[in-house]
């Protein structure tokens, strides 16, 4: 539509052999709709309508939301998060664990891409900051590499949500909400607070940074503070250990 | 100063008491940069310089690639892929293969953004396909939520290529590039192809899908010929299966 009033437009500003001769009412109709257009553009650049690079996206969208909760105060499923910013990969599997381990998945952890920029030039969890963590079974535990830990079969759906507004007597403001329904393999719609005493506490006693385990995500750590470009683009790494 | 241009076309448009009154020339003129303006911002935003969701930046960026040769047909390091796609972390660690791992350390595994939309909505990794590598160290080996595997310090950078115009010789035209430099921690700014019988022939042998691992990537299984939404946003997932 855009692109066809632009073409429309230009027709009507096309010289004749008599200059620019153009009905005055036409003339101010094309003009008024040109910057109706050129408004229109701006806004849906603005709303995030257009395409973009992600370094420009997350400059546009300084303040968007990535959580939004019903009006039950329940946590809406996260959707489309398999392109946020992917944090880490802990795994306690069962067979280390006694056969009963707490938490038996491996878990893929991303971060909502505005608050991973945000944590990037502040070193801080913005108000509004969402974490999700996506459970897999442990799937080969062999494999042409060696012996080890393979992702399987997605299981389950969690999530963190740091907010003030929101859980201001939640610990660190942070509440933690589950998806998963191991036993129908359907995650639910929307989930409400988990009792901080079954996650919370735990994350508050032992996570290196507001509640978050920043010791297990060396994702977070080379982007805290930061600044403006990407940590992963620096050529410098650690040096292999060789412990046997 | 798209903004400001409209202001100021916006103005010279402002009715009076005798209607729209305006000097021919400047309306001309405004008429002109009023749609030089949106046509400026069309291309603009065709080109990526504005914010988007990620779902239209794909559209607009159909034939991005993500990847760049230098003149002695090595490939530069890639850049920014912490925001890429995140298919999956393998682990095969030293304690559990005598000492010795092949590969000792956690791998984080990236599909460029563009890779990642058409595999989802042909099933097929695209030319100029590029997934990164990244090396992990096996960190911490215990913590509050049990004995397991949890991520270290960033260690190395791998990346596999496929184009049949830039590795027509190569098996399935994948080329496997490391930047990885153990001994000084430092990673190379470009990598030549590696010789094929070092990694290709075993992605080739066992990898379930074109050299690639996706038996292990359920990210990319779940995506494989998805079509245009997001396999997460479903509500599907499988049922946890009790070994023990």
């Amino acid at each position: 539509m855009f692109h066809h009033s632009l073409v429309l437009s230009a027709i009507f500003l096309l010289p004749n052999k008599k200059g620019y001769k153009m009905n005055k009412t036409l003339l101010s109709f094309t003009v008024i709709a040109a910057l109706s257009i050129g408004a229109n553009a701006m806004e849906k650049c603005a709303q995030g309508k257009y395409g973009g690079d992600t370094k420009k996206e997350m400059k546009t969208a300084m303040t968007k939301s990535y959580y939004k909760l019903n009006d039950k105060g329940e946590l809406i499923r996260p959707t489309d998060y398999r392109t946020w910013v992917y944090i880490g990969t802990p795994v306690t599997p069962n067979d280390l664990n006694g056969g009963h381990a707490a938490f038996p998945e491996m878990h893929n952890v991303y971060i909502d891409p505005e608050s991973y920029k945000v944590y990037k030039e502040t070193g801080k969890f913005r108000e509004g900051t969402i974490i999700v963590k996506e459970l897999v079974s442990v799937g080969a535990t062999q494999a042409v590499s060696g012996k080890g830990y393979f992702e399987g079969e997605f299981l389950g759906l969690e999530a963190s949500v740091k907010s003030k507004k929101d859980f201001p007597k939640e610990p660190g403001n942070w509440a933690i909400f589950t998806f998963s329904d191991m036993k129908t393999g359907i995650l639910k719609d929307s989930a409400p607070v988990m009792p901080s005493d079954k996650c919370v506490s735990c994350h508050q006693a032992s996570a290196s940074d507001d509640f978050v385990f920043t010791q297990y995500y060396p994702v977070l750590r080379a982007a805290k503070g930061f600044g403006k470009g990407n940590p992963e683009d620096t050529a410098k790494r650690a040096i292999q250990k060789m412990k046997k």
